[in-house]
């Protein structure tokens, strides 16, 4: 392992992101399960990518019979693209019918705030703090937490997301008010700096805020004062699309409103580089003539061939009505957990958060020591919220009430042995 | 054909580029040859994306075994992205010795000019006009064509290219230091313009710009210029890179001068989405230190197998070779072309230019033409240039000399059966 840290360390620089203290070599991945070098085995509780759970045999098949007979660029004409495109498109509403493909949903944002900007003809941005919208220099300006060269760009403002702990307008029921607010006034800001304004980007649940509790409706005040005020609102689904919520296909359905525009990423491919941005007729049309994009990968029949094995498995395995089912088993046990520093626990579907604070204050490092603990126990989960406080866990959908009791129980016992 | 058309356009929006008046349906490669659906073949003599060939055997069963075993982000450790950057760094001098990974040539573009930005502390960039480094929006600054929503953004200035049919400084002799002049200039303006200067981009064959006839030393003035301001060289190795000059794996190193940064991607995985930057540490620690970079798709275990079998292959194939040998015959049948419109016929390795100019005018019609007709005779090109006056000829690596008689020959029959 120190090897390969080393080797790391001199072929990649520093500062290159892994997880946990001494991070593990996975060498085979399969269903819910990944495997170390050594032979342990982890129930992956983390990876959103691996939807189907890993290396899932129709995605497998699908991009080795497509490798074998034709992966070129999309400007010959291929049906696989359409084949494709046309089932995607036909699972969403609000007149969201047409497609761009990408390869990663960083490329899909970062066309999504230029979508904005070509509608409306101003640059004017608006995100949530403490958020990720991925890594290009367009998007990461959204949300860094380290300031630019040269500064962070005057078109784009941030504003704060719905927190759980500490709710916005001091309550859950004064929340959402106080969050269409305070885009009303980055708004007005953009406007009065000269930039205009051209959209929102915001992820329907606030995955990497840590997924505070919502109701319906939450954005149907912000939804408003955007399309009053000429904008956008554009929905990054990397995390909450393609069914992880159970209850619904796409996280903008759970709570009830319309996006303009929708980006997808992560688990589009099971792993193989792609993504998409899903728009209305008017918006593609604006950004297609004020943009020549090409992008030389996206949307090649090999990405499409995966993509859609993905679309069969998630509907012949009936994964979205497992993370209904099996997602609220796993939130009743997890609910069941008690520890004096869990601040609150919840979930949607496949996608659940365990919050962690010492007197309303967020506690990061506790959180830190549960996600270690569980990494010894076999057990892989992540951590996000703006002090990184909250427990992040979302399995592959194929995920199980065997593998949900599991999961549980491990937490159980690790913050029975964990003192306050 | 009308009826994909239709189904593109109801799906994917307006001016989604294509080729050809009647564009091609493609639905299978081999080797150098592409299949349309009804039969008919194409000798590829455009795509550098199949760099070893369409659907070489190897790639597609690296991909396949590789994405039956595991494909997972590279937060955790495993050999694969060590092994194949170790290999894939000890191919380049000048202290370029680490690798930072992405999916795409525009992702790998838009960290490079971060680097230079991270390095330098500054964000004044230069590119080449009429050039093309990719779709995020930061590098589609640096070439677009159309202004972007808000304007050009002043960081980024454009300097012209060199150029076969009117050199910079009247002569070919007094090109390169009429480039430096410009750069320099262009430098001073950023800097008076308070952005100071972080980088220049550029492709080290002018790939887009039509490849214009550089001798060796081409860039010493430009260098020697962009360093005394404290910038970095940033050279974007997408088109030339990976052997296919033939005399040189890279761009650079034809033109024998040191880039500070080097950015890789379309025939790195003969493919599958993989790009790459590769930096010398100091730089990439600058960035890294910078950024908290992180790519979900970027090196994962099946990128980099595919990544690694290209490598494989072009050693073993002995490409790199073939590119030289097959391309100094090929390019010996094309110059004995003969037209009233030919300006230029030139070659480096497996990148071939025909120039086409009506008095020292560029005539972009005429190439355009040729472009079509080559298509209706089995034959797939393409067309770069400041007037899209340039056929553009990047065959795939195991291009042999039979395919390039048939090349030289079917443009033999165009060019005589069509007028001036």
């Amino acid at each position: 392992m120190s090897d390969l840290m080393a080797r790391r360390a001199a072929l990649l620089g520093p500062n290159v992101p892994t997880f946990y203290d001494d991070p593990v070599q996975i060498v085979r991945g399969e269903g819910v399960w990944l495997y170390d070098a050594e032979g342990r085995r982890y129930l992956d509780c983390y990876n959103n990518v691996a939807h189907l759970g890993h290396c899932h045999p129709r995605v497998v098949a699908a991009i080795a019979q497509q490798s074998a007979r034709l992966n070129t660029h999309s400007r010959y004409l291929h049906e696989g693209i359409l084949d494709y495109g046309e089932r995607l498109v036909a699972k969403f509403g609000h007149g969201l019918s047409q497609m761009l493909m990408t390869c990663t949903g960083s490329e899909a944002n970062d066309v999504a705030l230029r979508m904005a900007q070509a509608v409306t003809g101003k640059t004017g941005l608006i995100a949530t703090d403490n958020t990720y919208h991925g890594n290009t220099t367009a998007v990461a300006q959204l949300s860094t937490r380290r300031p630019p060269i040269g500064g962070y760009p005057p078109h784009v403002r941030r504003v704060p997301a719905p927190d759980s702990l500490a709710p916005l307008g001091g309550s859950t029921e004064a929340q959402a008010a106080a969050f269409a607010a305070n885009v009303a006034r980055a708004i007005e800001e953009l406007e009065a700096a000269g930039h205009g304004f051209a959209g929102l980007m915001l992820c329907p649940i606030f995955a990497n805020e840590g997924m505070p509790g919502l109701d319906p409706g939450f954005l149907d005040a912000t939804v408003a004062v955007v399309h009053r005020a000429g904008g956008l609102v554009l929905c990054d689904e990397v995390q909450p699309g393609f069914g992880r919520l159970g209850s619904h296909w796409w996280g903008h359905e759970r709570l009830d409103f319309a996006p303009d525009v929708v980006t997808l990423g992560k688990p589009m491919g099971n792993g193989h580089p792609v993504a998409a941005v899903i728009a209305r007729p008017d918006i593609m049309a604006a950004f297609r003539n004020a943009f020549g994009y090409f992008n030389t990968f996206a949307g090649n029949p090999v990405s499409c061939a995966a993509a859609s094995a993905v679309l069969d498995v998630i509907e012949e395995e009936g994964l979205v009505e497992n993370a209904r089912d099996v997602g609220a088993y796993a939130l009743d046990l997890l609910s069941a957990l008690r520890h004096p520093l869990i601040a609150d626990i919840r979930g949607l579907g496949f996608f659940f958060a365990i919050e962690f604070a010492r007197e309303g204050v967020p506690d990061g490092a506790f959180c830190g020591r549960v996600v270690e603990a569980a990494k010894a126990r076999g057990i892989l989960l992540g951590r996000v919220g703006r002090a990184q406080h909250i427990l992040k866990m979302r399995p592959p959908m194929p995920f199980s009430r065997a593998n949900a009791e599991r999961l549980a129980e491990t937490l159980d016992q690790i913050l029975r042995e964990m003192p306050a």
